[in-house]
């Protein structure tokens, strides 16, 4: 901090993303990426996006992948915001919908960018404290208020959202928006896209990064009426015109045509959660129900961070939060069986050891 | 707008960009993209960055491209910040070193996106009327400010300030940030990056989209001392940890290790624009003086407008800016020289035509 920052900058940190650390042979299971790679069919458009062309801007709107997104979705193409990660449709919509005054309301556990956002934009907020068991409390977010958001599956816990209490809390109160934040919906919950019809606040915002497994890509996208995408497109053309790239746009209309491919990933990710948890769970760890391509899991007698730093040294990278209710927990994304027995084997080893 | 939109929303226009139309045979001279391919070896990385390792995030700090911009600007990597286009760059510089209260500095003539920013955050800004033959009025701006800003070459004139000004407005008030976007600095003007290591308080922004051929990878980057890119670095990490992605960041350290490959391409854009400039003025236009790779020119007798939609109607698209001080003019964006020769062949008949 020095005399040049403006006052926003005034006792705000940013959000820490997962590292991306350079260590070869690294077990990399600490920040959701999927274990399998992309479809072949966005590889080979991203690869074949590599021409002359690459001189002019690409569409501002981008109008062709929204096409193909309205269509999988079974929505109309202006119903639909692309932004460059989903991150940045998430921060876009905060400016969007959300003021000072009335609290946002989202879960005390939950997506570590939520506070950050109204921190950085000076929105208020409120933390509705999940209940003992991590399950979101459904009639403490239906009062009235400025907002609420959270994700379905939740993160980092991985439990999912009955559609029905969506959709509570989505029609509790009209006057607000309600986000869902989809990133982990393809590994088993159900998706909020079809209260869109109904419903005139509620946004759903989903991406490339787990399920499509194109975290490196950056493409996430939002879905609502279209009252709510046009403020996120109005929000955009006030930071930067034209955010996605022509090779990203592309790639990302390809990956989203190519169903049949990740509906068998992800069956296949679906498949080692549920071994992964039932290992876990016969060597007394805590393994919360899962619905995302990650285990939300606390090792015996407390031993949480502890464990983490002990994978750390074994190249086994899972995520620790040093952070309140949940700091005997760790993260731990899904990765290949391969990987996901070598990290049972060294779990095992470590229990087994005394501390 | 509807009531969902949050309030700072309210009469707020978003920037409008440089149409980007689907016109089989237009020759586009409207929003300054280089008329040449970029280079073979950007493409070739692009293309090569189509591998599995996309499942993967992108390094957050995009380091492999820092060091190949600190190399070639003769900065250390932590003077360098990249960001999404050079828009983005400029949106997260408003944010973090511009406030309400004294107002920030710019042009009347210049990039409209500059009060987009300033209205869209809540920063109070002064437009300082540039001089009758719009050159920047350089005392005016060493006053004491909350900050200022503007193109080096200007835009839309194209007109370049010298170095000894730049320096002169940045040593005015070293408590004031002071941002030249160099935008267009490759095709004739001078650098203000060699101030970086004597003036804490100057920020350099360049960008691949003009110079580089790259307007469709969106990637820009700003340049300054450290503790001006720690808050860049802070404002990116409340919107979006990771802005570009792996594609981009292979793609433009190819491009900007290519400097053999650019130094040429810019010099026949730079040949083209003197003959192009020449060719206008013995047709009774006005031209400004322009180190930029576009020209602002005025037909004569203020048919401007007129001969925007005449040449647009001969699939020759230039841009217009219906504004004051400017509406007399074109701003033509510097082609190849088969497509100079035919927008003169067309301006020449339609200025020999009656209105």
């Amino acid at each position: 901090m020095n005399k040049y920052w403006s006052r926003r900058l005034d006792g705000i940190e940013g959000y820490t993303p997962g590292e991306q650390p350079q260590i070869p042979g690294l077990i990399k299971l600490n920040t959701n990426e999927n274990p399998y790679d992309p479809s072949p069919k966005a590889l080979a458009a991203l690869a074949s996006a590599a021409t002359a062309d690459m001189r002019l801007y690409p569409d501002p709107d981008v109008h062709a992948l929204r096409d193909v997104l309205a269509e999988t979705h079974g929505l109309a193409p202006d119903q639909i915001f692309v932004g460059n990660g989903s991150d940045e449709v998430l921060a876009f919509s905060f400016l969007a919908f959300f003021d000072a005054g009335r609290p946002l309301l989202f879960p005390d556990i939950t997506y570590s960018f939520y506070p950050v956002y109204g921190d950085f934009f000076g929105i208020d907020y409120e933390r509705v404290p999940l209940d003992a068991d991590f399950q979101v409390p459904v009639s403490r977010f239906c009062r009235a208020s400025g907002g609420v958001i959270f994700p379905n599956p939740n993160a980092p816990t991985g439990i999912a959202l009955p559609l029905v209490d969506v959709e509570r809390i989505v029609a509790a109160d009209p006057d607000r928006v309600v986000i869902v934040d989809e990133a982990y919906v393809d590994f088993g919950a159900d998706s909020a896209v079809g209260l869109i019809r109904r419903y005139p606040n509620v946004l759903v915002i989903q991406t490339l990064s787990k399920y499509r497994a194109l975290a490196g890509l950056r493409l996430g996208w939002a879905m609502g009426d279209r009252g709510l995408v046009e403020a996120l497109a109005c929000v955009k053309n006030c930071i930067n015109s034209y955010t996605i790239d022509r090779a990203a746009q592309a790639a990302a209309a390809a990956a989203v045509s190519d169903r049949a491919y990740y509906e068998e990933t992800a069956q296949k990710i679906i498949a080692t959660r549920e071994r992964t948890a039932a290992a876990l769970r016969s060597l007394n760890v805590h393994v919360l129900p899962s619905s995302a391509n990650f285990l939300f899991a606390a090792p015996p007698d407390g031993r949480g961070e502890e464990v983490f730093q002990k994978l750390r040294e074994r190249k086994i990278l899972v995520r620790y939060f040093q952070k309140p209710r949940i700091s005997r927990f760790l993260r731990i994304t899904i990765g290949t069986d391969q990987e996901m027995d070598v990290l049972l084997t060294a779990l095992k080893e470590i229990l087994e050891s005394p501390r």
